[in-house]
Parts: C-alpha cells; sequence; structure tokens
C-alpha cells in the first residue's frame, strides 16, 4: 500500500506520456486542415499534463480506476491549452515553451478559432466518461471556464491598476489557475460516483494546491536557478507584474528608497533586465521571500489536511507526493 | 388549432420580447465588470432571435411547452453571440446591427475573452433546463459548436482560394449556420424527450431551413431594395465573397467578356460600388437570381415535408408559419 517517491515518479512519468499520446491522436482524420493543423500544433506543446494527472489521482484516491477518467482528463488538458492559446494572443507573447505561440506561428485569427474549437472539443471528450452524475460534471466543467475567464479579466485589468490588494490578487490567482486544479480534483472524483465529502476533501486539494503552485511560480521566477528555470530570471519584474511578491513588498516597504524603487516598477512598467538583482536584493532585505515561501508552505499544507479524511490507498499516496514534489519543485 | 400568420406574428413578437428580457438579466450581479460590461453589450445588440425561437416552437410541436426550454433557448442565442463577436474580429468588421462590433467598442482582447466566457455561459443557461437526456443535449450542443468553428475556418480558407466548388460552398453553411439551427431545433426536442422520429424531424427542418436562409442571404444582398434591407446592396461583391450566386454564376458564364467580370472579382478581390448592378444584371442574365431561388424554395419545401410526421398542433403550425415567413423576408 506505501508508494515510494520513486515510484511515484515513475507512475507520474509513465502516466502522462499516455495522456500525451491519447492527445497526439485526439484530432486523428478531422477536418479541415486549416482548423485541426493548428489545434494539432498547440495540443503538441508538451508542458507538465499537471492537470490531467489530478484527474486521474482523484479518481484513484476516492474509490475509481485511472481507465474511468483518461477521457475527461484529456479534455481538462485541451481546455486549459486553449486558455494558453488565447492568453498568448491577450499577452502578446511570442513563445511557449521554447516553441513559437500558436498566433505567432499562424495568425491571431486561427488562434482564436482553434481555441474557440477546443472547447468544445474538450466537452466533446469530458462527456465520453460520463455515466452518471452528468449535469453536475459538466456544470462543473463549465464553471471552471467562467472561473478562468473571470480570472483572466482580473488579470488584464490589473495592469493597468496601481491600488491592487493582496486579497485581490489571491482572488484572481484562484480563479486564473486554482479554479482548474480545483475542478480537475473535482471531476475525477464525480465520475467515479465518490461520496460528497470524498468530492469536497480532493476538491479542496486542488484548489490549494492550484493557489500554492501560482504563488511559488511568482517565486521561481525571482530565485530560481536559471539554468534549471529554463525562463529568464525576474521576467516578471521586467514585465511590470504585479505579483505576490512584488505586492507584498510595496505593503512592507518603509524606507523612502525602497518605496521609490518599487514604485519605479509601476511608473516604467517594468525594469531593465539588469535591474533584476537590485530587486532581489530588496525582495530579501523585506523578507518578502521568506514570507513567499511561508505562504506556499501554508497552502501545500493545507492541500494535504483535506486529504486526511480519505482512505490509506495508492491514489491519495499519489497525491501526497504530488504535493510534495511540487513544493520543492525548481521549474 | 389553427393558427393564423396573424397570430404566428404575434407569438413570434412576444416570444422574442421574452427572450429579450431574459438576456437582458442573464449576466445581472456578475463581476469583474470589465468582463460583463463587454458581455452585456453584445447579448443587448438585438437581431431576430430566430434560434431560442426554433427550440421554443420545436420543444412545443413535439409535446412540451415553451417554458420547459427558455433557458435552453438563451443558451443557444447566447452561442450564437459568442460565434458574432468571434466572426466580427476575423472578419475585420466595424458595423453589427447599426453599433459598433464588440472589439471597435472595446478591444480586441476584451472581444476574444468576452466570446470565450459567453460559451460557458451559454452551456451554464443550458443546463438549467436538462432533466433527462443531459448527456445526449450536452454532446449534440458541443458538437453544434464545433461544426460552426470547422464552418468559420472554411469560410476563411475560402477567401483565398480560387476552386471553390458547390458542393463545398453548401457544406461551408451548413456547418456555418444550419448546423446551429439543426441543434436548436434537436436541442428543444431533445429536452421536453421527444421521440426519436419528432426529433429527426424537427432537426431537418431546422437543418434545410438554416441552408434556405443562408442561400436567401446571399440572394437579398442582391436583389433585396436597399431601405427595406437596411444594408448596402451588393456588399458580398464589394468584399469579393464566393457567395451561391457568385459560384453559380462562374459555372454558368460562357461568354468572354462575362467570364472576364466575375474572374475581376477574384482577381481585385472585390469590385467597386458603382460596378454593382452590372453584376446584378449578370447574374440576372445569366439565369442565377431564377437558380437562387428555386434553391431557396427546395430548401424551404424539405424543411417543411419534415415536418408532417408531426402531429397537427399549434407548435407544428409556428414552424409552418416561420418557414413561409422566412421565404418571403425581405431583410
Amino acid at each position: 500500500m506505501n508508494i515510494t517517491f520513486e515510484e511515484f515518479s515513475n507512475i507520474y512519468n509513465l502516466e502522462t506520456n499516455k495522456i500525451e499520446k491519447l492527445l497526439s491522436k485526439l484530432l486523428n482524420n478531422r477536418k479541415p486542415k486549416s482548423l485541426y493543423e493548428p489545434c494539432e500544433y498547440l495540443l503538441s506543446g508538451g508542458g507538465k499534463r499537471l492537470r490531467p494527472f489530478l484527474v486521474l489521482i482523484s479518481s484513484r484516491a476516492t474509490g475509481g480506476k485511472f481507465k474511468d477518467v483518461y477521457n475527461a482528463a484529456i479534455g481538462i488538458e485541451v481546455l486549459h491549452n486553449f486558455t494558453l492559446a488565447h492568453d498568448d494572443i491577450m499577452d502578446n507573447s511570442d513563445l511557449r515553451r521554447g516553441r513559437l505561440t500558436l498566433h505567432k506561428k499562424y495568425d491571431i485569427n486561427t488562434a482564436i478559432l482553434a481555441g474557440d474549437n477546443l472547447i468544445a472539443i474538450a466537452y466533446e471528450s469530458l462527456l465520453k466518461d460520463c455515466k452518471s452524475n452528468v449535469k453536475k460534471i459538466v456544470q462543473t466543467f463549465t464553471q471552471g471556464i467562467i472561473e478562468v475567464c473571470e480570472g483572466q479579466s482580473l488579470d488584464k485589468e490589473f495592469e493597468s491598476r496601481n491600488d491592487v490588494s493582496i486579497s485581490e490578487y489571491k482572488k484572481m490567482i484562484y480563479k486564473k489557475t486554482a479554479a482548474l486544479a480545483e475542478m480537475s480534483c473535482k471531476i475525477g472524483s464525480l465520475i467515479v460516483n465518490a461520496n460528497k465529502k470524498y468530492v469536497n476533501a480532493v476538491s479542496q486539494y486542488g484548489k490549494n494546491l492550484g493557489i500554492a503552485f501560482q504563488i511559488q511560480d511568482d517565486l521561481l521566477d525571482i530565485i530560481a536557478e536559471e539554468e534549471k528555470f529554463g525562463k529568464k530570471i525576474g521576467s516578471d519584474l521586467i514585465e511590470g507584474k504585479k505579483t505576490f511578491l512584488f505586492l507584498n513588498a510595496i505593503k512592507k516597504a518603509v524606507n523612502e528608497s525602497d518605496i521609490q524603487l518599487l514604485n519605479n516598477v509601476i511608473k516604467n512598467k517594468g525594469i531593465k533586465p539588469n535591474e533584476v538583482s537590485i530587486y532581489r536584493k530588496l525582495y530579501f532585505d523585506l523578507g518578502v521571500i521568506d514570507l513567499t515561501k511561508k505562504e506556499i508552505e501554508k497552502y501545500t499544507k493545507l492541500a494535504l489536511k483535506s486529504l486526511e479524511i480519505l482512505p490509506n490507498n495508492d491514489g491519495k499516496q499519489l497525491m501526497i507526493h504530488l504535493a510534495n514534489s511540487l513544493i520543492n519543485r525548481n521549474k
């Protein structure tokens, strides 16, 4: 019954490889090519495939089997990819995971339409695994999309606002990131007809893990080792993003020159790459790095705590290992 | 049991007014404003509200009541509005129904995100009316979205292709327009648990009516009276669109100068406004206007024929009146 961390890693690799294979076959034989070639480009972009893995382990932890939920898992990954395609247009991003973004590879019109189509393909895939609870499952999925859109809208709104509070920021990351992790876990358990208490437990796990994950993303952007991280360090500051660290630094700064430095990020809509180390030091000096680490730990613990009521099966252990591996990640 | 055309008109006006009211309340109290204000702008743009009316009368014709399907009707109208918002971006249209298009009123990013969100809002509304058949209903709705996206992709693809056949064109309008009419009727009948034969009958009605409607749109663009039409006559030619009339004209032209005239539309990606009357005359001379009228009649008759197996109730009569009123429309 006990699963080691190595066994967890093997299962994660095995299952995310399966997800890759299923994704690569999902759009076979569909036409027109002008629509499906861009869709396939998007889905073949890799990534951690965390959301589908959450669907799998949540179903297993609440009494089901992986094989009950592969289509739902694929559906949620497809949905996630739609959000990436449209977000990249809105953020005018050129690259994602080392490749051209969809609208740069093709054009904006193609990326809009491919994204739209993938929303429907996501529902189509999800529905294949729905046997009972159909209304509840589809409602959960639909609510997830609404949260993501509301989160993205808040995120864009924050770009031009200078009075974003930390609680507003948390609401935004809940909607933009954590809601989909919560939904992944909820759907995994609803499909296998888990009882309400278990559904609630894994949903809370997904939600809190999602929040921890997003705050850690903000943290890694400033303290990761560039080689392992795979992205430029400090890019959030360079782009002038109001991250968890930045908002806390603003709150904690009392020294006139520190306040000035932080206000410059807002005023100039970002900083120069060679200034990153100054802000990195400031974040450390203000205690923002420590505070952020504690916040990540807090949400990870909340995620783990919600699992306590589940019976001790291998699915639960996979969920525990996943939480621990995410808190220790360096990219 | 017999409904006059005047009674039909009264019911149409009454019910589409109800649809307007429901649409205007749909997004009340939702936040953030940066997302929902544009959504409301889009939904308040008016229009014939034909698709929700199809849902209502299909449910009534197959044994249900209007009140069983208002939420589903709203859902389909919301879905239709999402397609308008994203199509207007892709077509770079400035105006729709005399108002600025969503991306011109706001910006492209806002219109993308509002459209995305409305897909989910559409599902949310549809689900409210789902009691049984949930999986089948949601699958039908989802398939409708896929058809619309595939149709839009074909439509954009045709813009840069000079070898579009009439059968390809018909496939495109089926997907882009008729599939949603078919889906409206199918869902209206599925929600009220109609038997399979009746579901099929109203679906065929919606599909054929949708094709007739789109071909008539192409026809009205060239022969409508400008005052009643509300749009500039000949705008399809001005934009160089490969309409049903244009493709048939290409096929029928034998005279060297006629062929030259038609090829100019493709070569120059459209014509000048003052040339519309030349092409109008050409279409008449080549028999394309007559042929198009016959095609519209053919599909309208097919729509009416499929209703024959339905019991003669007021829902069925509304469906017959609607088909007749659409064939006689001038805008």
